[in-house]
C-alpha cells in the first residue's frame, strides 16, 4: 500500500479520529483523487496496525463528514467535498462581487425580482407611521405563529374573496420558506417527490434536505408531460409534486386549465399532494391567460398554495402567504414554528394596511404596464433580430423570455462568457438543471431590470454574439 | 383473519392505495390499535386476493405517512398518528385561546421573553424614519443574503472587539432559525448529537428534522455532567452537542469557566461541534457570573454560536446573529439562503442604526435595572414564603426560576392545573423532556411579565397549593 496512508498516531485522540482526519486531508489536497477506491477494512487496519473496527468507524465518519460514499459489495470511495456545481458557483459569485456602481454601467437580462425604480416609498413609508402610531410596541414585541391575524383577514378578502379557512393560511418569510415548511411538514427520508425539469433550485436543496427521492419530468408548452407523469405516479409511491403553475422560471410556461385540472385527478387517484408555487401570476399581459391557480380548482384539498410577496411588490420584506389543505394545517403550523417561530410582526401589519388601503393593487396595476411595455419591447425585438437563431415560447407574461438557441454552435454558458465581455449578464440554462449537461441550448432573458434603451442594446450584443 | 380488512376494490384506483386507505381508516378509528400487529403479507394478500407486491407496496406508503413502523424480522404495525404529546399539545393550546383582555386578568409566570411595557416606542419609530429617509427602496428591496452589511460590522464592533471575520457573521431571523440553519448545514441523517436533560423543544424538533439520533445528558448546578458526556463521545461519533450556556432554559444553570474549557478541549479531541444558544446573557444580575461565552474561548474553531435579539430586545422583530467556524461559513450561508433567501431587510438596518446610536445599551441596562428588582422580589419571596416546599439553583440572571417540589405529593402538572383554576399560570417541567415521565417535580416561574404586585399574589397561590 501507498505510503501515503501511513499515520504516526497521537496519545490523546481516538485512533479513528486520526485517521479520518488523515485520509480527510489526502482527499482535500488530492492526494487522493476524486472518486478513487479507498483502502480496504483489512487491508488498512493490518498496514496501520489497528482493529478493523477503528477502521470501520473512520470510514462511517468519512461517510458522514461527506468525504467518502460507500457502493454495496464494493468499498469506499473518496468524494471530494462539493456540493454545487462549481459553475453555479461562480454565477453566484459574480454577482456578489459587482458593486452599485457595476449596476449602473452593466445590462442586467438576470432579474428575478420587479426593480426599485418602480416602487412609490412614500406610500409605504406613511403606512409604517400608521402602524406604529397606531399599534405601538405591538407592532415589534407581539408574535404570531400564523401571522397577523388582520393580515390573514385581509389576503383573504383581497384574494379569495374570503372563501379560505382563516386557519390554513399561514404568514411565512417568503416562498423559499413557504417551500422549506411545506417540506418539513409532508415530505420524509426516501419519500418521492416529482418536479417540473428544469425547476427551481431552492426547491431541489429543500427535497434533498428531507432525502427524498427526486423524480424529474419534462415539461410541455402547456405544462408538465402527463403521460410521463402518470407512468411514475404508477411505479412508485409519489408523496408530492412541486410545480410553478404560471410563468415557470426559467421556460416562462403557464400550465392549461385541462393540465391542472387533470393534475388534480391525479392527485386524489393517486394519493399525492400538489406544492403550488404561485410566484410570478400577478403579472399576466394578456387575455389569453387567465389566473385559475391549482389552489382555486382545488377540490380534492391536495394542493398546498404558496404565495410570494416578494417578486412583485418588496424583495427586502421577506413575506409570503401558504394555504393549507385542513389536513396538515397542524403540522404546517408546527413546522413553521420550530422553523422560525414567526415572521417579522412590523412588516405584516405595514403590508396589511398597504393592502387594505388600497395601495398594493395601484402599485400592481402601475407595474403591470411598465413590465408589459417591456415585455412587448423585448419580444418585438426577439421576432425582429434573433428569429432566425433563437426559438421561444410567448410567456404572456412575467419577468422574462426563455430562448433556445437553434445553431448549436454555442452553448449558452459559452454565450453567457462571451457577453459578460461586453457587460450584458444574461441567465444560462444551466443553471437550472440538476445534472451538469442539460441546459445548454437555453437561455433566460429578463426584462425586470433593464430599461428600454439598455433591452434594445441587449439583443444587439445578442444578435452579434449568435451570428 | 378479522372481516375488518375486507375490501371491495373500485376500478380506477391502484388498488395498494386502497388498501393504505382502508388501513389508515381502520388506525385513525381505533379499529386496529396503536401498536397493534398487521397481517402479514401473505396472510393479508391471501385474503384479499391480491399479488404480494401489492401489500408490500401498501405498508411502505402507510410507513411513509406515519401509520404504520416495521420491526425486522416481525412485522408491520400500527401507529396512530401524534407527534406531541397531549399534554404539551393542551399546554400551548390553552395559551392559544387567551385574549388580551384575559392577560390582564392572569397572573402569567410562562414569559420567556421580555415585556413591552420597558420598551420605549418613540426611540425605535425614529430610528425607522430615518432609515426610510436615508435608504428609500433600498431599505425594502435589497436582500443580502448574509444580512446586511453594516449591521454585521456594528455587531462586530459593538458586541466583539471587532475580533470576528466578518464573512463568519450571518444574520438569522431569530435563534430558533439559527438552530435550523446550523443543523442543515452540519447534521446528517444518523448523526449523533448530544443535548442537555432538559433542554429547549425547538432544538429537539430540528434535530429530528434532520432524522438525527439524539443523546441527553443530565445538567448538573455549572453545566452539563462531563463524565457521562465523555462516555458518549467515547463509544459514539458525536457530530455536534446543542448548549445553552447562559442561563439554560429551564434550568436557569450557568457554565463554569472550567466547564467550558473542557468541552472546548472535548471537542477538538472527539472532532465534534458545539452550537451554543447564548439567548439572554444581557440579563446578568450578579457579578458572579461574567460574560464569556464558549465562542470567546473558542480557540478550536468549534463552536457555532447563536444570539437571539428577540428575547430581551422585541420578540416581533425576529432578528439574531450567528458566528460560524470559516469551515462552515460556506455552507452555512447556503443553509440560509435555502432556507429564507434572507432576512427582511427594513429591521437589519433599523437595529443597526438603534445600536450604533446607543439606544440599544441604554435600553439593556434600563431593562436589567427592573428585572434585577423583580428577580430579587420573587426569590426573596421563595426563599420566605416556599422555603419549606421548593428547592432550587439562584440563576443570578435571565428572567425566571426553576423550582424543585420537595413533596412529591404533587406533580407539577397537577400544581398547573391547580393554579390554572386560580389564573395563575406556570411552566410545568414535563414540557421540557422528550419523554412524558420527566419533569413532573420542576416547575419554571417567570418574573418577565409579571408586575410586582402579580409576583407577589402569583407567589403566594403557589404556597397555598404547597403546603
Amino acid at each position: 500500500m501507498s505510503k501515503i496512508y501511513d499515520i504516526y498516531f497521537k496519545e490523546d485522540i481516538p485512533k479513528y479520529i486520526e485517521i479520518a482526519n488523515h485520509l480527510k486531508q489526502l482527499i482535500d489536497s488530492k492526494k487522493i483523487k476524486d472518486g478513487e477506491k479507498l483502502p480496504t477494512i483489512r487491508e488498512l487496519s493490518s498496514n496501520l496496525e489497528v482493529n478493523k473496527v477503528t477502521i470501520v468507524n473512520a470510514y462511517k465518519k468519512l461517510q458522514t463528514d461527506g468525504y467518502a460514499y460507500q457502493k454495496v459489495g464494493s468499498g469506499t470511495y473518496a468524494k471530494r467535498k462539493e456540493s454545487i456545481s462549481s459553475f453555479n458557483r461562480e454565477y453566484s459569485k459574480i454577482f456578489k462581487n459587482l458593486s452599485s456602481d457595476d449596476f449602473e454601467k452593466i445590462i442586467d437580462f438576470t432579474g428575478e425580482t420587479n426593480s426599485d425604480v418602480y416602487f412609490p416609498m412614500d406610500d409605504f413609508k406613511n403606512v409604517i407611521n400608521k402602524v406604529l402610531d397606531r399599534d405601538g410596541a405591538n407592532a415589534l414585541i407581539i408574535k404570531e405563529s400564523l401571522g397577523y391575524e388582520n393580515l390573514r383577514k385581509t389576503i383573504n378578502n383581497s384574494f379569495w374573496e374570503n372563501k379560505i379557512d382563516l386557519n390554513n393560511i399561514l404568514i411565512v418569510s417568503g416562498a423559499q420558506q413557504g417551500i422549506d415548511i411545506a417540506a418539513k411538514a409532508i415530505v420524509n427520508i426516501n419519500d418521492n417527490v416529482i418536479v417540473e425539469k428544469p425547476t427551481y433550485g431552492g426547491a431541489i436543496s429543500v427535497f434533498k434536505w428531507r432525502r427524498a427521492n427526486i423524480f424529474e419530468v419534462e415539461l410541455e408548452k402547456d405544462g408538465i408531460n402527463l403521460i410521463a407523469f402518470e407512468e411514475i405516479l404508477k411505479k412508485n409511491n409519489i408523496r408530492c409534486f412541486y410545480t410553478m403553475s404560471y410563468f415557470h422560471n426559467p421556460t416562462g410556461i403557464s400550465y392549461s386549465l385541462e393540465k391542472k385540472l387533470k393534475l388534480l385527478e391525479l392527485a386524489n387517484k393517486y394519493d399525492f399532494y400538489i406544492i403550488e408555487d404561485d410566484y410570478l401570476s400577478e403579472l399576466i399581459y394578456s387575455e389569453d391567460i387567465r389566473h385559475e391557480p391549482l389552489k382555486s380548482l382545488d377540490k380534492y384539498e391536495r394542493v398546498i398554495y404558496i404565495k410570494s410577496f416578494s417578486k412583485v411588490f418588496l424583495p427586502g420584506i421577506r413575506l409570503g402567504y401558504m394555504i393549507t389543505p385542513s389536513s396538515f394545517t397542524e403540522s404546517i403550523q408546527r413546522s413553521k414554528i420550530n422553523t422560525d417561530i414567526a415572521t417579522s410582526s412590523l412588516m405584516q401589519r405595514a403590508l396589511e394596511l398597504y393592502i387594505s388601503e388600497g395601495f398594493w393593487k395601484k402599485n400592481i396595476e402601475y407595474q403591470k404596464n411598465i413590465y408589459k411595455e417591456k415585455y412587448l419591447l423585448m419580444k418585438e425585438l426577439i421576432n425582429r433580430e434573433l428569429g432566425d437563431n433563437v426559438n421561444y415560447i410567448d410567456p404572456l407574461g412575467g419577468l422574462y423570455i426563455n430562448l433556445e438557441i437553434k445553431n448549436k454552435d454555442i452553448t449558452s454558458k459559452e454565450l453567457f462568457y462571451k457577453l459578460k465581455e461586453k457587460n450584458l449578464y444574461i441567465t444560462p440554462g444551466v443553471i437550472f438543471f440538476r445534472d451538469s449537461i442539460s441546459g445548454e441550448e437555453f437561455f433566460r432573458i429578463s426584462f425586470s431590470q433593464a430599461s428600454k434603451e439598455k433591452i434594445i442594446k441587449g439583443i444587439e450584443l445578442i444578435k452579434e454574439e449568435l451570428k
